[in-house]
Formats: C-alpha cells, structure tokens, sequence
C-alpha cells in the first residue's frame, strides 16, 4: 500500500517548528512496510488543504494528516476531509463526554464554546480517543482509499498512533518491511558506493541506499516479504557481502549504535580507560564521548590544552617541540598524547591539535590541518588531516576522525 | 512573491532524519517576505520528482529544492530540474577546479568517476560555489519562475543559503522587509511572551514572533515598507520598548552573534581569562566556547573531571567535600570553579556538575539536578538548576545556563 503525509499548520510553514511528527510518522510507515512517496506540509487555507488533500488520496491508499483538529476557527483539516469524502459532520456524544472529562479532571468550569466543535465527527469515521488532549482522531474510509486524521501535537500525535493506529494499519497492510543498517567509519560517500556500486546497480528487493554523515557513512539495507522471517532471510546474504567488502570499517550494524557508542563499548571490552587532550576541537570530542551513558566507567577526565602554555602545563609538552615544530605538528600531537596517559593514568589517549579557521592557517599549515594522536597499549598512531568547510565543520570532522584512529588503534593493539 | 519547498532524499521519506532544512528555509523565505504555502518532500524517484518540480513551478513563483545534488546514482534533482527547464547539462570548468581543489586539500589521491558528474550544471544555469563540499548550489530562471537547488547537508545548504541565496532573492523581492534579531537568555519563552503580550496583540507592522532555544528566546521584529529606510524607521520604537521590558536579559541584537560570542566579547572587553570545569557537560561548554573564533585570546585551558579524582587532582575539590555533600552539590560545584582559578591562574572559572541521567538519579538528587558555578573577579556565583529532557538536551540546557550565569557574574562585578 502507498501512504502519504499532510502536516497542516501555518507554524510549519514560518519555520517557528521542526516537523518531528513527520519523521515519528515516515519511521513507523517504513515499520509497517507501507510505501510513503510523498510528505506536504500546507497552511490553514481551505482551497489549499482540499487540493492537497484531494490530490493525495488520487495517488496513494492511506492520507495521513496532522495537525488543525484543535478548537479554533483555523483549525479546518476535519471539516475539508469530511467534505472530500462526502460525508456530513455529527456530534459524537462519547467524544463530548470525554471533552466534558477533561475539563473536569482539570477543574475548569467555564469550557469555552469552541471547545465543542471538537466533539463534532464525519457521520461515518471510526473515532479515536486521544488520550492526551481533547481533538479525537479519526478514521475515514472510502472506495479502498484511507483518510487518518491525527492532532497536531506530537505528545498527543505519537501516543494516539501508537496505540490504536499502528493496529489499525498493520491489519490492513499484508507485506513486511525490514530494514537494517550497516554503519561505516573511515571512508567516503563515494569511495563506499563505488566498492558496492554494482550491488547497488543490481539491487531490486532488498535495496540498499547510502547516507553520509560527517565522518561516516551510513547504509541501510531494506527487504519486503509476506513475513518479517522472509524479509531477514532476503537480508541476511547482503550484509554477510557487505562485511566482506567493509571489514573492520564497519563499526556496527545496529541502527541505535552511535560512532561515540560504539568506541565506549569497546574500550569497555578491551578494559581501558581514555583521556582526551584537545586543541581546535576544544572539548567537542570529550563531550561526544559524554553523549554515551555510563561513558564514566572509562573516561575519568580530559583537557582541553587549546594554548601552548597549557599544552606544557597541564600535559607536558616540552617548549622545544613548540618552538621547532609549532603547536599543530605530529610532534606535539604525539606529545599531548603521550604526556595525557603519564599525567593521569588513563590507557589510552587520544590527542588532537589543528587549524580550524578561519585565521591562523598559512602557506605550510593551511586552515583545515588537523594532527591525531592516539596512544593505546604502548603504540602511536598518528593521523595527519586536511578538512575543509567552515570553523565548525572542520571541529566536527576532526572529532569523527579521532574517534576512528582511536578505534583503530584500540583494534590494532588488541591480544586475540 | 510565492515561494514553495521541495526537499528531496529517501532519507526523509524513510524518516532516518528530520527535515530542519524545511525549518531553516522557511524562516529565511518569511525573512525574505516570501509567501510559503507548501512544503514537499519526495524521494529519489524520477516520475515523482519531475511531477513535483512541475507542480511547485506551476503554482509558485520560487521553487527552493534541498538535497539530491550529490555524486551518486541516486541524486537526479540536477537532471530533473533541467529537463523541466529544457536545458542541457554541460561541464561548468570552474565547479571542476573547485572539486579537485577540495580533494587535493584533503589528499585525496584517486577521485571516483562520480564525483566530476558534480561539475555537470544546466546550461544557463547560474552556479553557486560550496563553500563546504562538492556539489554546487544552481539558479535557473525562466519565464519568471526560479528555482534554486541547494545541497542537502545542512552544513553546506544553510551557509550557502545565507552568503549568496538570500541576497539573491533579496533583490528579486519588490517590498522590502527588515528585520531585527533580539536574543535573549536567563528567561522562558511562555516568560518572554507574556511580557510582551500586549505588543504581539496589537502588532500589525511591524510583527515580532518569538523563537525558543536551549536556554534561549530570540524575538524576530519584521517590518515591511517601500525602503530599507522606512522599515527601520517602523522598527525602530519596537527595538526601544523591547530594551526597556528585558532590559539585561538581551545579549544581543546582532542576528549573527551566538551566547557564546556574546560571553567571549565581554571577556575580551573586560580583559579577562577563563577556564573551564565540567563533569556532566564533559566538553561541551568549552567546546562551544571554541566555536568562536580568536577565543584563544581569553580561554587558554578547561578541565573535563568526570570523575571524582579528577575533581580533587586536577582542579582540588576536598575528599571531604565529595563525601560528604557529593560530587553533585553546591559545594562541589563552588571548589571546581575556585580550584580552577588557583590552578592555571585564569580571572575566571565557570563549574558544571550535575546528573545527565537515564542513570544516576535518586529521590534526593534526580535526573536533571546540576550545579553551576561562576568565579569571578572574587565572587562567586552558584546556580541550581533542574531540567528536564533527554542526556543530550540535560547537558545543553547546562551549557546555556552556564553561559548566561557566566554573563551576569562578569556584568555584575564589572566597574562601571
């Protein structure tokens, strides 16, 4: 079946909000193997929303809106849909108790007139409690076509679809999606498609698509079968290919899995503890790995050294190296990090030191020079860089690429 | 004029990610004085995106595409968009420079095929550098219609929108629109907008809507007149009333100046040094310290001490103090900040400890609870804060906090 999304709301289209709701959606139509083609977001005009309205349920099975079931005078999305469907709007006694109940519970005694015209429902919807707000849901069918209409909110949007929705759905819906995701640290967007470009090329059912982040990339492999054991079992070939293509870059296969994540796992293996010593990054790559809960276990402190004074204080870098090789060298990579284990302890660390712009780069060290060091089990790895993009960009690349010689090293030097 | 999102990527569809870009868009679009009455996202499908390309040029003056501009088989919005406009694609010599400058700058020795089909431009297209990747930004215009492709990272679509987008569709825009950013910290946004109540109602032009942030509230004034010059004369008395009703709680009214730009200058002002200490944060409060360039002027060091020793070996929190009030305490906080000081001679500190969770609460000190302390120019200033939220919105609501109390202990101790 095709599904489509309408998010209403004139707050959508000033960019006041982030349309959350319609990523929570897209994620459990992918879940329940619908095919989702198309997302509108459309403000509160009643020509608008019927075109758009009228147009999606012409190109696909299942509309579902959100948002403009509230109260106001705006709030029209019940009334258009209704009407598209040829169907007339009836109070819904059940829906006005609960309403009334609402505002008991809550101790309000004067409810507001236009509260009532959410108990007003198309004469043939299934009605949907809302268990977190007064607008119901509700369910129109027609001629095999479906209209679900859900309130905006997301607190009351994702607990409503969840519970009675989803069910809804799954039942009418005969095929399973299965997708899983296969995540990659220390190669390129194109560099990875070109190594599987004829999987891609020869792919129908499962697919696979490639998503790159800053420093990694992601691919998710997607199968559709009658079952969820079909869908796994048509997956299962491709990702043993892909292992063998990707080895060792692929840092995990599950989707919840973070870059962060999975370096605190195996330091957490492999019994280590981290230091961090940060220049041009300046904390961000301590404070990624703080994203991890229970990250404690592991990392115990880090500096953020980001003069060349506190390079020599606070983790001994000897003023020479500063002088001969300059504070963005391998040299004194090297020395933060050796100098970061000697001063607390730690097993390992991880040192970075470069030029993130947009002053201080010259000739010989241009913006964007960026010096690794990861000590790990008495051996050095070092990673010289070249990032380009603004400030934070090259921050950000230079925390991914840490995170990666780190997990290098850590995998290098481990005993078997 | 009438302006229309497409936003085009599988990614969205599948709701992998969430559609900021939309958000960001359309706010410049309402900047701008654009009319915004739809928003779609549609995949990497051929027949869908040219009917929706079509579509939005039928209907909109200015079409804004975001992503699909990339190396790989699946990016067509480029092929798509030229086809609609009746142009070829030919070789843009300048796009190619740029692409093998940036692989060069990185190293990058063999260059897949796929990336030069980025140098690939319709014919009459005007093309936009990137200033953060490969694939340029493209204008192609026809019988009055534009539509603008921009790359889909928002790290490369958001600074290429703001250097040459925006004064591009700024000069085809007939009206003008000003606009003037108020940002404000150290007060909610449900706060900020009661205050100002009476202005929202009454406001025909010009308009002000607010904005909510970590920590944050940006209040936008939009004013429309002939000239640049009447619209800042409109705005002028509304700028004058917001500074009399939030007086110091304004940071600034430069749209591009960050909290954390704004602590940096007055630090730089006052000539004074800071240092950081972290526990929950780990990181992130120097590492946004750091996203300012030239901070290196006032910040020379900052300490993560997640751990209990570290708080007493590197910044010398009292074992006593750790027992008996616990490293997340008042106390704690206030050794942190004071121990900094001592320990790298910094004029200021400013200490975050606190309970990031899911883990780690208790009745008495729950999920949420942190502790921030400001040292400066002999006083000391302590905040308990309790928020709400997930790990990562926990410790950034910290580091707004600590920013903002950081103001105020440097602008109370300040000699006039």
């Amino acid at each position: 079946m095709v599904a489509e999304l309408i998010s209403v709301g004139t707050e959508l289209l000033l960019g006041n909000i982030v349309n959350t709701n319609a990523a929570f959606l897209a994620r459990e139509c992918a879940k329940l193997g619908l095919s989702l083609y198309y997302q509108t977001t459309v403000g509160d005009n009643p020509e608008r929303l019927r075109e758009t309205v009228r147009q999606a349920l012409e190109r696909s099975d299942v509309v579902i809106l959100g948002g403009g079931l509230g109260p106001t005078q705006d709030d029209l999305t019940k009334e258009i849909t209704a009407e598209v469907f040829g169907q007339k709007l009836k109070e819904d006694a059940h829906t006005r108790e609960r309403i009334q109940t609402y505002f008991d519970a809550r101790g309000t005694k004067n409810i507001t007139e236009n509260n009532w015209k959410q108990a007003m429902v198309p004469e043939e919807a299934i009605v949907v409690d809302n268990d977190n707000g007064t607008a119901p849901g509700l369910i129109l069918e027609k001629d095999g076509k479906i209209a679900i209409l859900l309130p905006g909110p997301p607190n009351e949007l994702i607990p409503m679809f969840r519970k009675d929705i989803y069910p809804y759905l799954h039942e009418k819906q005969p095929e399973t999606i299965v997708s899983e995701m296969v995540k990659l640290c220390g190669i390129g967007e194109s560099r990875a498609e070109t190594m599987i470009s004829d999987m891609i090329e020869a792919q129908t059912n499962p697919t696979i698509a490639t998503y790159a982040k800053t420093g990694e990339v992601h691919l998710r492999v997607t199968a559709r079968a009658e079952s969820e054991e079909a869908a796994r079992l048509l997956i299962k070939p491709v990702l043993k290919e892909l292992r063998v293509r990707f080895g060792s870059q692929i840092y995990t296969t599950d989707e919840h899995v973070s870059l962060e994540q999975a370096v605190v796992d195996l330091l957490k293996e492999q019994e280590l503890t981290l230091t961090t010593v940060e220049s041009c990054t300046g904390g961000l790559l301590a404070g990624r790995l703080v994203n991890v809960p229970g990250v404690s276990e592991v990392l115990k402190q880090g500096f953020v050294t980001y003069s060349n004074k506190a390079k020599r204080k606070l983790v001994g870098v000897k003023k020479a190296t500063l002088r001969e090789y300059g504070a963005v060298s391998d040299r004194t990579a090297r020395e933060m990090a050796r100098g970061a284990i000697l001063t607390t302890g730690a097993d390992a660390a991880v040192a970075v030191t470069g030029i993130a712009g947009p002053d201080g780069g010259s000739v010989e060290k241009p913006v964007g020079l960026v010096y690794i060091a990861v000590a790990v089990r008495g051996q050095m790895y070092v990673q010289e860089c070249h990032f380009t993009g603004d400030r934070l960009k090259i921050r950000e690349s230079s925390v991914a690429s840490a995170l990666t010689l780190l997990r290098t090293g850590i995998l290098e030097t481990a005993e078997d």
